[in-house]
């Protein structure tokens, strides 16, 4: 039951499996448990919720569980309301988040102080990077005062830009609703002439939602994200290429993730360095400044009239209930926390690692973010499937690998090749 | 660039890793490749269609690409379509194959005396169980003549039954379209006094839509499937269960694949031996039957009034297009076929084996199939979420193992337990 | 403020338009209301439910406000619940009836006693033609004992048979629904050779759901209702028809209203006169038998194979939430309703007549039904758009009345006609 | 067949039914028709096109239809295309306008010169505003040429502004998919403190999209239109509105139609009186600005926080296909359209007119606009709907007009009242 991560390390690191345990650290009616939800929205929390109330109630027998209401602050600022199966029963056919949310208001002390007061002993926490650091900061505390509290934090993060987990929870919705703003900029565009469409979609630091939403739709020209710096103008650059697009087929279509080319917009604005409550950077809408420049450059410079559609989905894609495919993520999230929890882990967050679900300490998840890898073969795919520019002086770091060809083969596999007679 | 596939074996059973090669065996004006698609519908047909077309196109320069109408006799029966990207530019978007299709009509020697005929040297089959057999024959049949032709299949199946790949294309937008019908059953049944909804859902020897689908809505009461026996009457039995959630809930919602069941349908009904012109054994609608017994029951054996309300949306899932994530993973299965044909590679199909895209001899695929194992993890979520009786005399094989408690693990891991102080 | 709806007769029929009035007959610290909803789900129930409840405390500051659980039986079976705005304040995002419903169960002498036993004075009624008919009849007794007690109906039929009214709610969504199910069959069919897709919708004693169904849908070839009797062999018979078709376009899609053709099953069946609880007749399954005989001509008569693709998404339909028309129209009802029992108006039903929103003695919507007109020009227009056969031995009955040209023309219409120079 | 449009009028002014004639016109094999599309995109659009292609082969027997190519200019800057039942056959699937669109480009010597050329003798012509009198022109030239030319206009614009009809297409569909991202703002708020959700909706000069998703959604709390102003600051404003909703709620939903509150834009920014190439007034993002100003006035003056989300969501609307009631409404005017100009009609647009489907002077319908009438009856609900403030000095101008209670009533009618005894 161990799970593999760093194959290249000598004995490789090894994370719990997720799962239940022969025995069991809590009692169930001397479980209080309670659980809060932090940052944005994401498809998907609702469940996770719903199914730690039902996994705590059906798996354990676990009566007394509370909801922190409107995040961290919620702990020591606000009351809490009783969680059952039957309250929690159809919310994640809803969106957002039943228990409410913020930013910020993370003071260690007080929270725990809280947790302390009210006699809690397992506390769930949903949220993303700044909130599992959080997370960790309630656990060390909680060691500190000797409190026997499992504190176990369910990874939240749209951008599906946290390390070590192989995806996070919603993003299989967002990927799927962002195709109904690429369809509509698709649909505006190629009804017009020299139409050029721009659709803005999540990705503060990684182009995980943008890149797939390219892949999953077929009809985007250019995709730009945060990984892969871009230019505007001269050879290679995005103008030339909307230009040779629009004269092939009269019109394009461009994804740009939130975070892509804030240094450009940072370089006309100068106010990058705004960071809002979680601590997250304050982007400029490179989606707005993109649109501009493209509107410029092609009506001043080159003289020709486009036709500028820019659409930005952002809270329409957030706020939607979590579609099948990730309530079943979150429901085996929710119900790895809660076995965790009751086995009497602590300081861990959950997720599968290379497909299996496993228990990680939190702060290896949140040490460094998850990225997408220019040398990896879905960002090749993505390239050879919109055949944008690569943007880089150089090719040979995006080639995709010559694969090796095994001689050590099974009979049945050789007899695959066409043979040359 | 192997792919692991039994790691139970000494050496293990390598396939190789689907991509691109370094030395490609066909020039690309040298290359009429053809498109054929069999058997029943599947979201995402089209999508494989595109991704062979434009793959060809785009990846390869190839621009001789023929669509064979309406499944292996349109080889010999009717004629050509010519495919370009432009042609196949949207037909994503739309349910259903655009090639057409059709069940049996294999006749080896007819269909490659056509490929011979028109001069065909890549052929790409996108077609179910039977459809993979008939592939392998022709490949068979096609190296018997000397002729150097590359024979990929596609392996399509809505039931995720096919073996040795992960997942089949199609699946994921099933279970959420069937999501749809398990819910219009939930409102159906909550909004009377002992409503009793039956979903029928694909699978006719596997239940993965049926569990992946319940495990997704968390409205199901029961599920059925092929793989796990039930029984009506007595102690442990359907009935009783039924009773039992009728009483606590007011409403039961069942979910049964198609597949199951199908003794207790045979026993009445005796001509369960027939066939399709696919080879597939011709099922008895068990929803209609387990409908009926349950009516029965209730209204002749109990005295009870319950009102049945059957649900079978099998066409109207087959017949949507697919999702983005199979949209995703249709393009993937699309250029690994283009890039092993153009490799020269034959008699090979297409699929992710542990997470990796891999080319498997056709045999391989069709000498067994995929089924749920009730001593899985994920059938074993299924029954402690519905909670529904396992019909099983002893419980013992269902338990989920135990997990083994790893000694060797590195520190920061170890901190995660509550210390007993 | 009158609403003629006869222009017929010397003066017309003349009802009440719906609307706030001056004088208030009850004060709203008097007043006890009820709701109760019976018969089968139709879109709109909970949007009706809700603007009842809010209409009368938002408007007229009314909050003792009761539900009767299960339809007319829970007037003398079930405890009541309290509804608030809170309480209803997101159930019109969901499909079915918050307060559950049933069939039969009108005892009129225990629902007065309850009535009067509960204090209640003013009882909304939300059901079909069957309930409307009970609550003319609990506002005969309530009457005969001197209450005063308002007692308002809803008509809801999702069918839009109701007499006397423009529309019923719940019927656009239904015809927006009923696209999807029309959708799978079209693709279903046009993938396959001789292809024949059978959409059974609803439609007890009129085809309004599927004339516009099919009208919305282009994708139908012939629409079967009740008012339009059809027959199957010979010349001008849907046999023939259906192998015109397949020879043309090589697949037909049928639609066929539940109560169409019935006079056949009857034949073959012979238990047609059996009656469910709310006293509307069974109906056996007329989509199956159609589909059957098709087959069965077909293979047997033709020696033709033929793809059946029989669809029936009755539930699937009736379950769903109600679109932004039907939430409009629903507001309006429930508004009228209130309206109108606030102001001391009793025995009445809402709903638009000629446009205008009106208050309607209940005997005048339970006395006839709604049904299409073959010789309006909606079905006119229905036969224009697929060109099926009329089924009709003499095509006179359904000839387009030609148009008057009226002389009397302002000038600037008569500048519209090409002149002859 | 008369239509009766102005019920004040002595003898009213009428319009002529839309429908077939019993003299043609144009002899089928004669007709050479054109249709273009201008404007901006709408659902709908490849309905109506679709229609009057199949309605001309179909009901009439011609066969010689072109499609004029990306509007107005494309009459004498682009190629035609041959438009034929099968062309069309599946374009009303999807969004946009199969035969492109343009602004602008009215040249109406060389327009009619390419009409002349090409021998073409039924103009189509849909579009809004500017683009109908564009046709108007186009009549007038073709009549001054004494060519027998009919020219018809079917009148597009998604914001149902135009006069004399009833409803335009596609306003239907728009009113939907808005709820959507009403939707979204409304999860977004309610999940944090004091969010306001500022959602914008289509509407140049009236309000009529945001007034009916404001009544279809019951999640809004605040309409701001065109026809209605408001004010900010001080008592009875919205900033105050705001406040007191956010304090009762925690948050709030405001829709505002993009033509509302230009005045204020205007001040702060001064460029208000460009247009766009089809005329039209250039507009402020109001919505930017509303929530900029709403942000500034808590955070700066309130000193509160308050999280503001703004969704604009008209691309996504505008680019979608027509939902059920709007195609069969697209297919009714398409009809009457060819009905018409067979008939030998022109200079004529079509439409229902107190609903019956009429033929129209071109000039009628462009001389006003139809805007929301704040002395109407929905306004009025919508105001008691949402509770927000009238921003009026005086009341007394929406006031609901009292209804005058008849006298003269059927006996029926009169029981209905609650008696007192």
């Amino acid at each position: 039951s161990q799970v593999v991560v760093h194959k290249g390390s000598p004995r490789g690191v090894h994370f719990r499996r997720a799962g239940p345990r022969e025995k069991v650290y809590f009692k169930p009616d001397e479980v209080r448990a309670c659980v809060v939800t932090c940052g944005g929205l994401c498809p998907g929390i609702n469940t996770v919720i719903r199914e730690i109330v039902c996994g705590l109630n059906y798996m354990y027998g676990v009566d007394d569980i509370l909801g922190i209401v409107g995040g961290y602050r919620g702990f020591y600022s606000k009351n809490t309301v009783k969680l059952t199966p039957k309250v929690v029963n159809d919310i994640h056919k809803r969106g957002g988040t039943t228990l409410l949310t913020s930013r910020g208001g993370h003071d260690t002390v007080k929270i725990v102080d809280s947790i302390q007061d009210r006699g809690i002993n397992q506390v769930y926490i949903i949220g993303g990077d700044g909130t599992q650091k959080g997370a960790a900061l309630i656990h060390e505390e909680v060691e500190k005062r000797g409190m026997k509290v499992a504190v176990a934090g369910i990874p939240k993060t749209i951008d599906n830009d946290i390390a070590v987990i192989d995806k996070s929870f919603g993003f299989d919705t967002a990927v799927e609703e962002a195709q109904r703003a690429i369809n509509a900029a698709h649909v505006e565009v190629e009804c017009v002439e020299n139409g050029v469409g721009v659709v803005k979609l999540m990705g503060r630091y990684s182009g995980f939602i943008a890149m797939h939403a390219t892949l999953a739709s077929r009809d985007v020209d250019c995709c730009l994200i945060p990984e892969s710096p871009f230019y505007l103008e001269g050879q290679g650059g995005l103008f030339q290429f909307i230009e040779s697009r629009m004269k092939e087929n009269g019109h394009v279509v461009i994804v740009i993730a939130e975070g892509a080319g804030q240094e450009f917009v940072a370089q006309s604005i100068h106010d990058v360095n705004q960071k809002d409550a979680s601590g997250n950077r304050l982007l400029l809408d490179v989606g707005l400044w993109l649109s501009h420049k493209i509107k410029d450059h092609f009506t001043q410079v080159r003289e020709m009239d486009v036709n500028m559609k820019y659409i930005d989905p952002t809270y329409m894609i957030r706020a939607i209930p979590s579609n099948a495919s990730d309530n079943i993520y979150c429901t085996l999230l929710a119900q790895s926390a809660v076995h965790g929890a009751m086995a009497g882990y602590t300081g861990f967050t959950v997720g599968p690692v290379n497909g299996k679900h496993a228990y990680i300490p939190i702060a290896r998840v949140t040490e460094t973010q998850n990225t997408v890898r220019l040398t990896d073969r879905m960002w090749a795919r993505l390239l050879s499937s919109t055949n944008q520019p690569s943007f880089l002086n150089s090719c040979d770091d995006i080639l995709l690998q010559q694969e090796r060809v095994d001689r050590d083969m099974v009979d049945m596999i050789h007899k695959m090749k066409i043979t040359s007679t």
